[in-house]
């Protein structure tokens, strides 16, 4: 095996173009073999594979940056730079982070996650080459998706106007992780399929030869019409107007080409542009038919391609599923996703009703202030978004939604912990940011039943934004109530009256709380269990009455500790006088929680069953010194 | 006068274009004269008084939808839907807001204040207007400048892509607030000045003419010659590939050509892009000769453009001296602004070192992450940002700058309450939404020369993000020490001693807590008076000392009650045990804080000397008593 001697790029370097071909079979085979048994993503890695070897081979990490937009891409670049062994452990608790993570090799000079921020982080990198006189290459590769999100618009523009060497490999797949939308994706399909364009450069450019040569404006004419000619028939006329050298498309699966064409782009002056067109899932057959359910995988079989992870009912199915008969009841109902058709669960809303669902791309910040002009023209607009992607919106929820008390409901996907995709994908800061604005609601259901409560709510209240946030996990199993009711605002649920202590539960981690609640009770320890519902506003007559009948408090919630729900009723005591009041708030410590199962996430920030357990039992002495 | 006589667009209707002309005069000089009075934004809106009565002429606002981006050029609007009567109350308490406000009328239909969010919000009302099936136009008034932010790009992006009729009016005048950058700006000098391609248009056309019709390939290639002719002369290539119909370049001050043009436009399936020519500040010299300077303004004289406001040193001026000081001593200081050099005081860093300032365009997310890229390359960035513009960049700041732990410095100017520019631009957030994220460091200083400490604090910090913010005020004028020094970290200022009582003042709401302390000794009430300097981390030691010698807490911040730095305290004090602590929080209460004079909106939101003293007078029988 060729890969068996790859440890860093330098072993790559002495290879030679066949061999580099025989070792991108080998990494097929080596991903599809052990991503079958961590999961992963497949689809996008598989796709990049020539795509990688070709950018390592030429360039010079980490002298060089190479820097992976998203980063699910960089399977193959952590292949090679020296990581192949620890991919059994991948996306695990303290094992390989599924994204570039700069704590595991100096290769990765760039970490991400989300979408979208590495031609920013490629521009700040070649400015600051170019202060300090330094002279390395600085590569962004991405994603025709990616590239729909504003910021690296932006990015384009900053680059473009300031004409700094930087290159972009556009990875284009024609599919981000559901099928692409936008114009700017017409446009890509353009330059991919109309191979007349590039004919028509040949004959134009004989043609214009056979111009006579005359003067005056004729000649200008001609120089002109050649200057237009290399407009269009460059093909990548929008990339050129905002100041990149386009080069492509090419195939991004011919290493030959990749190698010549990058080379070239190495050698221009200026920002360039390498557009390279891939195949998700490239080499397996399974992932090639269907990109979609191959971008991000659990476990399979590799003969059959059949999913070896147990599939279960999840807090998003039944988002999905109540949100078609919501809309079957309220004709204003309409849903709004930023790319994320599949994972937000709407794929079966878009099926029943295709004109009431817009997915706009990867457009978090648009999507939001779409949804206030819906809204306030009579409709109601769901944003279904991830915990971790509204924070891109977060200037639209104050200045267009908040401030002008549109309609809008957020469906706020992936709160909490989310498990394998780490650090960069936690959604533990939705309740704290959006406690701060003022008009807002915020709910969080105790389990899959009380979601369909909430959706209810949210669709029949007409004075503002409103919230409800659920996790990335399968539903409790609880039993579900027929019909669907609306939750008094601002009301919480006593679940268990109790004495001396209450704990207070803000959302799905009010699966702990109960069992915290069980194993007390074995003891004959009674605390009282409220199921908070409300964030804000938050139920004040029952936090008077536990205040006035002298209970110490405990909040849970999966958010962060730091201005959270428990902030919120600390405020709430201090702001009505009771000044003895002994909150104690559990939530999610004041540091980036790396990968793992959710259930290691909780144990290492103890926030457990036991870690109440154990509040509770250490407030009983406290109870008995006061009576 | 014709304008006595239009108080609604109705009343425009009955004009013919000469009467239309001489209205539009009329409204020019009603606008100098009176905004010499109450100042305002006088540039953008002398900029746009035909477009607006072209506007209103042909379309029937608000059934017809017009949206005002950034909106601060809707005085001609509001002057022309009833609200002429108003303007002296202009941007003054309880007066005419400054910016679009559906409560002043209904043909404000949009609210703004913040950038680039016209065309989501046009889009989000096209699609629910077809979505009920009802007939209106949807138009959008958009800068160039306000084209360059991403939200804008991924809005084109979308409406392009659906098709819808949405109109949108680019008002080029090649100036946002600042002298636009950017490769799209650079872009649109080219549709603006070339008028070879217009010329070369004709002769082409005549040339594809006389091209004798032959079979085959030429008449192939003729054909797509013509199709490409069409991309290149149109010359909107960019718009066009994005799904628009492209008109212009025009004359925005043509009446007759404006009327026309946007006739066509209402008659064009499919969204449209009108490109009109506008001069900021048409009709009055001193505007039109320096539109930066007139871009807003305080009263002025009207024949001189002097202006009649008092000019003071602010807490921005000492900033922008300050980093150029800075950046003499420390070579890794450079400086990013979107869009923002005047107003952040940084044109001045720029002319001493041209190669150290970004100006990267209104692009608030690009600007956060391409400094985590400096910084990631050993720079040390300052993002020079407004409060209110920084909610834009809040993932970035999570993802891309304080999960890699990048040393960027964030100057966060305008914070706190801002005046005239009212609830859209309140800079009241970001304490609030940064102290919720893992790595920040957070300071205030407490007046202008603590400022420059607080700079050089950061300045020398390199263990990741640090902020410090100030206020849209002029500084208080306290005596300033010749040499900067770092300050530690996380540790306060105790300004006086004092008993039972602490007042702990974050940032420079500090002037009224010294003027409560100095109210209160007056009646020898003496509390102990506390420069936080810190939000975080916070001084957990003084925090300790308080809650062990039994002190009542006053916490004082012009930032949002919730969550904020009050909140922080009693954060530390029920995470460490204490109890019985009366902590009082004081800062912006929850709801939207519209325009008048800080001093305006302090007093009516209790955020004043005299509640502090009122405050601290209730705590004293509380005091008596427990002694």
């Amino acid at each position: 095996m060729l890969l068996d001697n790859i440890n860093s790029p330098k072993d790559l370097k002495k290879l030679t173009i066949p061999q580099l071909s025989r070792l991108a079979e080998e990494i097929r085979t080596f991903l599809i073999e052990n991503l079958a048994k961590t999961g992963g993503h497949l689809a996008p890695n598989l796709g990049v594979v020539e795509l990688t070897l070709a950018l390592h081979y030429l360039f010079n990490s980490p002298t060089d940056k190479l820097i992976w937009d998203v980063g699910h891409q960089a399977y193959v670049h952590k292949m090679l730079t020296g990581r192949r062994d620890q991919f059994p452990t991948l996306r695990q608790y303290k094992g390989l982070c599924g994204f570039p993570k700069m704590a595991e090799s100096p290769h990765d000079v760039w970490e991400t996650g989300h979408s979208s921020t590495s031609l920013s982080g490629a521009m700040g990198m070649a400015c600051a080459r170019d202060l300090k006189g330094e002279k390395n290459h600085v590569v962004a590769v991405i994603g025709d998706g990616a590239l729909t999100g504003g910021m690296a618009f932006e990015a384009l523009n900053h680059i473009g106007h300031e004409k700094k060497n930087v290159i972009v490999v556009l990875n284009d797949n024609e599919m981000s992780i559901a099928p692409n939308v936008g114009a700017l994706h017409n446009y890509l399909g353009k330059l991919r399929t109309d191979s007349s364009y590039r004919w028509a450069k040949d004959e134009m450019e004989h043609l214009l030869k056979s111009i006579p040569a005359v003067g005056g404006k004729l000649a200008q004419l001609a120089e002109r019409v050649k200057d237009s000619m290399k407009y269009l028939l460059v093909s990548g006329i929008l990339f050129e107007e905002l100041g990149f050298t386009y080069i492509g498309p090419i195939d991004g699966h011919n290493l030959d080409l990749l190698l010549e064409t990058l080379k070239t782009a190495a050698n221009t002056k200026g920002p360039v542009l390498v557009h390279a067109i891939t195949k998700k899932g490239k080499g397996y057959a399974p992932a090639e038919a269907d990109s979609v359910t191959w971008h991000g995988v659990g476990t399979y079989k590799i003969e059959s391609g059949e999913s070896a992870s147990k599939s279960a009912a999840t807090y998003t199915s039944v988002f999905a599923d109540t949100m078609i008969e919501l809309a079957r009841e309220e004709n204003r109902l309409v849903a709004v996703t930023p790319a994320m058709p599949a994972g937000s669960g709407l794929l079966k809303f878009a099926q029943v009703f295709p004109k009431r669902m817009f997915d706009v791309g990867i457009a978090e910040q648009h999507a939001a202030t779409f949804c206030a002009g819906l809204a306030l023209q009579g409709l109601k607009p769901v944003y279904a978004v991830y915990s971790t992607f509204l924070q891109r919106a977060y200037d639209q929820l104050i200045h267009d939604i908040a401030r002008q008390k549109a309609n809008v409901i957020f469906a706020v996907d992936r709160a909490g912990l989310v498990g394998a995709d780490g650090e960069t994908h936690q959604g533990v800061y939705d309740i704290a940011f959006m406690r701060a604005i003022p008009n807002m609601v915020i709910m969080a259901p105790k389990d899959e039943n009380e979601l369909r409560h909430m959706m209810k709510t949210a669709a029949v209240y007409d004075e503002g934004p409103i919230s409800y946030r659920y996790p990335r996990l399968n539903v409790r199993g609880v039993k579900m109530d027929e019909e669907m009711h609306a939750l008094p605002i601002g009301k919480a649920e006593i679940v268990q009256e109790g004495k001396n202590v209450a704990i207070l539960s803000f959302g799905h981690i009010f699966e702990i709380a109960e069992q915290a609640v069980a194993q007390l009770g074995r003891d004959g320890i009674a605390p009282m269990l409220v199921n908070a519902r409300f964030c804000k506003p938050l139920d004040e007559d029952l936090l008077r009455r536990l205040g006035n009948e002298g209970y110490d408090i405990i909040t849970v919630e999966e958010g962060c500790a730091m201005g959270g729900f428990g902030s919120a009723v600390q405020e709430f005591y201090a702001a009505e006088g009771y000044h003895d009041m002994n909150v104690t708030i559990m939530g999610v410590p004041d540091y980036f929680v790396e990968h793992g199962t959710v259930k290691e996430q909780r144990q290492e920030i103890g926030l457990t069953a036991e870690a109440i357990v154990s509040r509770v039992r250490s407030l009983i002495p406290l109870h008995k010194q006061r009576a």
